[in-house]
């Protein structure tokens, strides 16, 4: 594709303008009034019955999804002509993100229909198929599941030992096998279940109708550190049949299926994890102004206040790379619709374009949501501990988001994987920059003294510096290892986190200045705050995880040559005072009693 | 005191030897029996029986309470005259440390009750008081709580409102108030009681017999995010009579007692998340050699083996210093008690002696542990989120030890607050080495070429280094700010940080040390890895926490100044490989399906 539209990957390798991406500040009214309608549905339907969730009320979590049908909100992605209501991708993002406020139970349930439950079917489907399925999953008429793990394939999901054998007229498949960590199996009417037909080397996909008389039999709800009212159970297929015209796309298609599916789980996971810091920072401060110790109510001290700016920063974050990738996914479907592509494989391709920005989000999110749950339970104090307040469950639902949906190893194995597939196969031009950072690092650096008047001009500066940095690393990586670059996991992880950082923080920062461009920078100065100390903490990484992963392959003076190129890579004119920068962003979240962002 | 002991918080201004501090290898026959019965105990009576704590059966840890009673682990810590096995301090952390591998709850449980539910009277008591309490209490006939916190007064212990007013006659106080959190309400037959008499700046303690005909109740069991077997009830008081014979210590000493009750309970919490870290360890790894992925044990997968190597290296840096700091602390007692104080007078002091060095092992320690289980989740994947493994509940059960006995915001500021107070009453001399680190900042750095052929030269040189870092960072502020220093909870944070670090790795290294000289540095090259990993990761640290704590409060070329400085303490000549070090480390462990350290 030759137009001017964001690439997948494509971050690392250019200079991304503020005006060029989307953020929270650009939703549409149609937009906002989708988000305020969604909480207004977690404030009225979900909210007050927390403690039905934490019962395990199953049934109660069914009942709410189709509430939730009824407004709509599970058709949000699904095209008009199948009864959705067609939204794009961003509001499809944005559904996902205040949905998540209450609870991860509903959160999960959301998410497993809605995703993985119905898209194999918007995205893969015949159009037979889509009559006859989608306008009942899109209403909350019926319920989706989906089958891929088994006990003994979970990251590695394309070993499963599921059988399907093709009867001997022809018409139909039978299912055999064990199916487990199954969300919404509880409530669901078709199973989206994957399956090996004969020594196929990859697995294929199947629609399957819930029918306890078709060899379809479940276990027993699972007793889960979290998400305690999303229903988890195994399914057994013993000879299920299955009519051959429910086969997902084609035989053998079934890995890549599941692989697509999981790139759009994960973005929308990380959406996921938004609304839910929004609550825990907004609940925690809440507290922290009404619990009185040393005579003054402990949002005066300083420990509290830090925690309650690192929370906000990192959730400000997640929303800034999180509805950037989703329009640049967006706009990567439309232009491809705008080229006669079906809406189907425009959406297919959209996604997968940036699937590196999926993982990215998921492992990013899902950590930042873990550690700002833990802040909140810290700042509760002993009450944190009681599951009288919202932040336990908080925390125990959080945990699962960094294991479901790829974990976040594989994650970040995939994100650095995926980038240097990427290259290869010159969709990304790594080797240019590469090598051209090689050759800064041999000549001498400027000692002009640089011009950092411009609001964010260092910031700027340093993304670029930490571009380098990973390019540096990673292109070293290749070279020393070549393919079996993949058998040195520690190496790649520690890429992967460098790759992460630059993402989220670059986000960040462009996020802010379009902000600050709007509103003046004086009006949004607590932003900017939350923009610098991101990239501080980022910078800080990108150096250990740099340090790390140099000394891991590179020696003597090559070792020496790369060090000094990182020290270089990663050092600040101007080194910020993080600890007034917390400040600023706390006295505003002191002050509003609020996630005020 | 002028002998050649230890004393409490020197460990940052003097150069320690490896021959000077006690290691878990020094364990004496005595101990190690000890702890064999123990570990016996456990596998025998606790952890096969797990799923009864988990299901909250309060009733069955009253009874395994007992069993120890019976097997004399209740009295390890009280004198042979009251029905205790009067071993030292030594002893008594390692039953803290074996009884925790199973379950939170059961550790809480007895953590509580020989600890701060005992040692208030062993410690503070009459010879009356102790006749006639002690020896229920050694043996697990009665079971004893402590009663400090208060809905309203929780970090802030001393703003209770609970009153004592003596009867009219002098013959008793009547106690009215509420307390919460207390552990071990369900059974305990003695509580230990904080109130305030009249208008008193400070609370008094006492000792309360459980009788509900004496205004005594409880509230309902507390649901809490884990350790679910430990009985936590609120607990109140309405008139209870109270003997005149029963107060702790003096009028206005509660508060003191509550500090030195906690001092102890700080070290000992520590040493109560080690064998729960062992544990964790070798089931992780016990998990990883049998799951199957990808055709081949996911203990071959480098990013399950950092983890693993990270999990172990913490839970041996946690040991290393819990037993340097037991033995310093056994070692002070006796020289008291040989210069003639009482055996009560004797403990008490020595403790007092190394409150700083408690909390910073409950800080360090309590974080070790959650990190480790949330690492083992992670490579148990979704069954790590399931109830059916034992990592779900070691990752609950590991939260309460960041809140209880002290947050850990708490911990870590009294930590540098009790420092920089030792240093004004001239305990420990900061002043003069702070200065000379000012100094050496205004010289000439040496270009020598070090000498580093020798076991840890390097890092033994490193450790000084970052004692300089520490003396730069947290002298210039106290400089800086004097009193008011303790208003910037912030800077303090980091302060403390930095101080944590310095010991942890120093005691690992140290231990190291010994063991490489006893063993031969080729049959320990595992712990030596450990050693040299946890403090590459301590100096990133401590560079990351001087630089922040510098850029709050130093500009221009004081600054420059103190950063070059920051620099010159946290650089290696040789910089290690991590990523090697662990795999070394992991190797082991993988080799021996155990925590073999």
């Amino acid at each position: 594709m030759s137009d001017n539209i964001a690439r997948g990957g494509q971050f690392l390798v250019t200079e991304t303008k503020s005006e060029d991406i989307f953020t929270p500040e650009d939703f549409s009214e149609e937009q906002i009034m989708m988000r305020d309608s969604v909480k207004e549905f977690i404030d009225r339907e979900v909210w007050p019955h927390k403690d039905r969730f934490e019962k395990k009320d199953y049934a109660f979590t069914e009942e709410t999804m189709r509430k939730a049908g009824e407004l709509g909100f599970l058709g949000i992605a699904v095209p008009e002509e199948y009864n959705g209501m067609g939204m794009g991708f961003v509001s499809t993002m944005l559904v996902c993100d205040y949905i998540s406020g209450a609870t991860g139970s509903f959160s999960t349930a959301f998410g497993a229909h809605t995703g993985i439950g119905t898209m194999p079917i918007t995205l893969y489907g015949t159009e037979e198929q889509k009559q006859k399925y989608v306008p009942k999953l899109a209403t909350g008429e019926w319920f989706g599941a989906y089958c891929l793990t088994e006990p003994g394939a979970g990251s590695d999901a394309n070993s499963g030992k599921t059988k399907a054998v093709l009867s001997e007229d022809g018409t139909h498949y039978k299912i055999s096998g064990q199916k487990m960590w199954i969300s919404n199996a509880g409530f669901c009417s078709v199973f989206i279940v994957f399956a090996r037909i004969e020594d196929d080397k990859n697995i294929t996909g199947f629609i399957v109708e819930n029918d306890p008389e078709n060899g379809i039999s479940l276990g027993e709800e699972e007793h889960k550190l979290g998400i305690r009212a999303s229903s988890t159970r195994q399914v057994f297929f013993n000879e299920t049949k299955v009519p051959v015209e429910n086969m997902l796309s084609e035989r053998g298609n079934g890995f890549k299926i599941a692989m697509n599916a999981l790139n759009v789980g994960r973005i929308k996971l990380a959406a996921a994890c938004l609304d839910a810091q929004r609550r825990t920072v907004a609940n925690s401060v809440n507290y922290a102004n009404e619990r009185i110790q040393f005579e003054t109510p402990i949002a005066n001290f300083g420990a509290i206040r830090a925690k309650l700016a690192n929370m906000a920063t990192s959730c400000y974050a997640g929303e800034s790379a999180s509805y950037r990738a989703a329009k640049n996914i967006e706009d990567r479907i439309n232009a491809r619709i705008a080229k006669s592509e079906s809406h189907q494989d425009a959406e297919l391709k959209g996604v997968e374009e940036f699937a590196i920005e999926c993982s990215i989000l998921k492992v990013a999110v899902s950590e930042d949501i873990q550690h700002c749950s833990d802040e909140g339970i810290q700042i509760f104090g002993g009450m944190g501990f009681s599951e009288d307040t919202p932040m336990e469950s908080a925390w125990r639902d959080a945990r699962i988001a960094r294991i479901y949906e790829g974990t976040n190893e594989i994650n970040r194995m995939l994100s650095v994987g995926m980038l240097i597939k990427k290259a290869m196969k010159g969709h990304v031009d790594l080797l240019g920059p590469a090598t051209k950072v090689g050759e800064e690092l041999m000549g001498i650096p400027s000692f002009d003294t640089p011009d950092y008047s411009e609001l964010f001009a260092e910031e700027k500066e340093m993304i670029g510096k930490l571009k380098k940095a990973f390019l540096m690393v990673a292109g070293s990586a290749v070279q020393k290892y070549g393919p079996d670059l993949e058998e040195h996991q520690q190496l790649l992880m520690a890429a992967a986190d460098i790759l992460i950082e630059i993402y989220m923080a670059e986000s960040t920062i462009l996020r802010t200045e379009k902000l600050a461009k709007s509103k003046g920078a004086e009006n949004v100065k607590e932003q900017i705050a939350m923009a610098q100390l991101y990239l501080y903490d980022a910078v800080d990484l990108v150096n250990a995880k740099g340090k790390e992963g140099i000394a891991s392959f590179a020696e003597g003076d090559e070792q020496r040559m790369m060090l000094m190129g990182l020290k270089r890579f990663t050092k600040y004119t101007n080194l910020p005072n993080v600890i007034a920068l917390r400040e600023t962003i706390a006295a505003k979240i002191v002050a509003e009693n609020n996630y005020p962002f």
